[in-house]
């Protein structure tokens, strides 16, 4: 496979900066093409702005989107972001790492995203209207190639569980694994997490990378997250609600957009 | 009031920037005072690195949080994030205006929170032992101070409903007004949502400028989210899950962590 591993942390030492290390070494070792996106090393411009769309008139109100989808369309883009794009464009799967910051990922990792997934490359395909609400969710540019994210995290893995208080970890992590990721067609693998990184060691960290080389192995066999597709019947048009009877044990929020194992199953 | 106004949207000319302007008019008017932080105008530096703490040794690794308690403890921050965190302290309420941009805030929004919000300034706070687990969620600095999120949104309110296929909007929000406002002890008052910015003409604006207004007048009274604190008695220790029985209707994800109208007026 052609595997693309963007990294999102400061510090080459990082407990982050060693994890992106291990993947890049392990999934060479098992033959796979490799290239990658050191964010903080490339000095990532993370703010969308006036400088992206040299195109536009410096009179002319910028709407971010449309200008984006502009600048792609006729070739505009920063030279940047289109070294961005050929790169999603050429992987089979890509790897995200982050420490998870505020909940969410790094800014610099949003400004990728907000810079490189322009309208017309990532979103904005296909038909819009009534009975077909463009290419998104499990439709998209980036159908057949998988994405995952590797997460860590410096708090307790009970805090994230189910009833705690930060929330689960699977919510937190649902604006992008569903709303980037997704949206734009890529099959998202569960996320590979790891808790309490600021107390590890070097003996924790060597388990820890077993760990994720052991999942990189697997990496083109792991089963997705079962999100529902946008298109796949799950849903009224042009509401976009779940129909109803759909959701099982009562479930809210979220996790009324993944099947569960079963049901998929049995599609 | 003291306000402060925070702005993420690189057009003044936008649907954002009028929408920033009518807050500033409507709050002075009202006999508030203002200040702003329009981040795109100031041209905020969105990523941590090592170019924030200057008195950290060249070869010494960086670790951000705890290069930012050093920091912030030295009075060795930067100067922008310094004014910045002047402001809040001045403050006594935070309205943070930005677009909804792939379901979560823009890079330099995150920037500004992953910057200014500093160990030791936001969190790291109280003690941290067996019973006790910081002052956080509920506890923290900006005890006494109200926050809001003032979002407009591209799609139909329907995607971001109950069962909406984006998830519900107060879900994708959770990350940002329980995990960076209320945990660092801000009232987080129900966010202020417009949807389909794009297709509103002037009319609209102006409609949608005095349904603004019209919250503004009430910023000192609207009834914050009822989220539990941390350290009320709903969490167990040192866990912190929510204690069994607690839930209603059989909800789960982050709902959990919000009380319902009914017991929070009862406690």
């Amino acid at each position: 496979m052609k595997v693309l591993i963007v990294l999102a942390h400061p510090e080459p030492q990082s407990f982050n900066g060693s994890l992106f290390k291990v993947s890049i070494n392990e999934l060479k070792a098992q033959g796979h093409e490799v290239k990658t996106s050191d964010l903080y090393s490339m000095k990532w411009k993370s703010e969308i702005d006036r400088e992206d769309f040299l195109s536009l008139s410096p009179d002319a109100r910028l709407k971010p989107a449309f200008a984006s989808g502009e600048a792609y369309a006729t070739g505009n883009l920063t030279e940047d972001v289109k070294i961005e794009q050929e790169k999603l464009l050429w992987a089979d799967a890509v790897l995200i790492h982050f420490p998870l910051w505020w909940y969410s990922m790094p800014a610099i990792l949003k400004g990728w995203i907000e810079r490189v997934f322009s309208m017309g490359f990532a979103y904005g395909l296909g038909e819009y209207n009534d009975k077909h609400f463009g290419n998104r969710y499990g439709e998209g540019p980036f159908v057949g190639k998988r994405a995952m994210l590797v997460v860590t995290i410096g708090g307790r893995k009970e805090h994230y569980s189910a009833r705690g208080i930060a929330g689960p970890l699977d919510d937190l992590l649902f604006p992008i694994n569903h709303g980037v990721l997704y949206y734009p067609g890529f099959d998202v693998l569960p996320s590979h997490v790891i808790y309490r990184t600021d107390k590890l060691d070097e003996v924790g960290f060597e388990r820890e990378a077993e760990v994720l080389r052991e999942k990189l192995r697997q990496l083109d066999t792991i089963e997705p997250i079962a999100y529902r597709p946008q298109n796949g019947g799950d849903y009224e048009l042009p509401s976009l609600l779940l129909k109803p009877g759909l959701e099982e044990d009562n479930t809210s929020g979220f996790s009324l957009h993944v099947r569960k194992t079963r049901e998929a199953e049995c599609k």
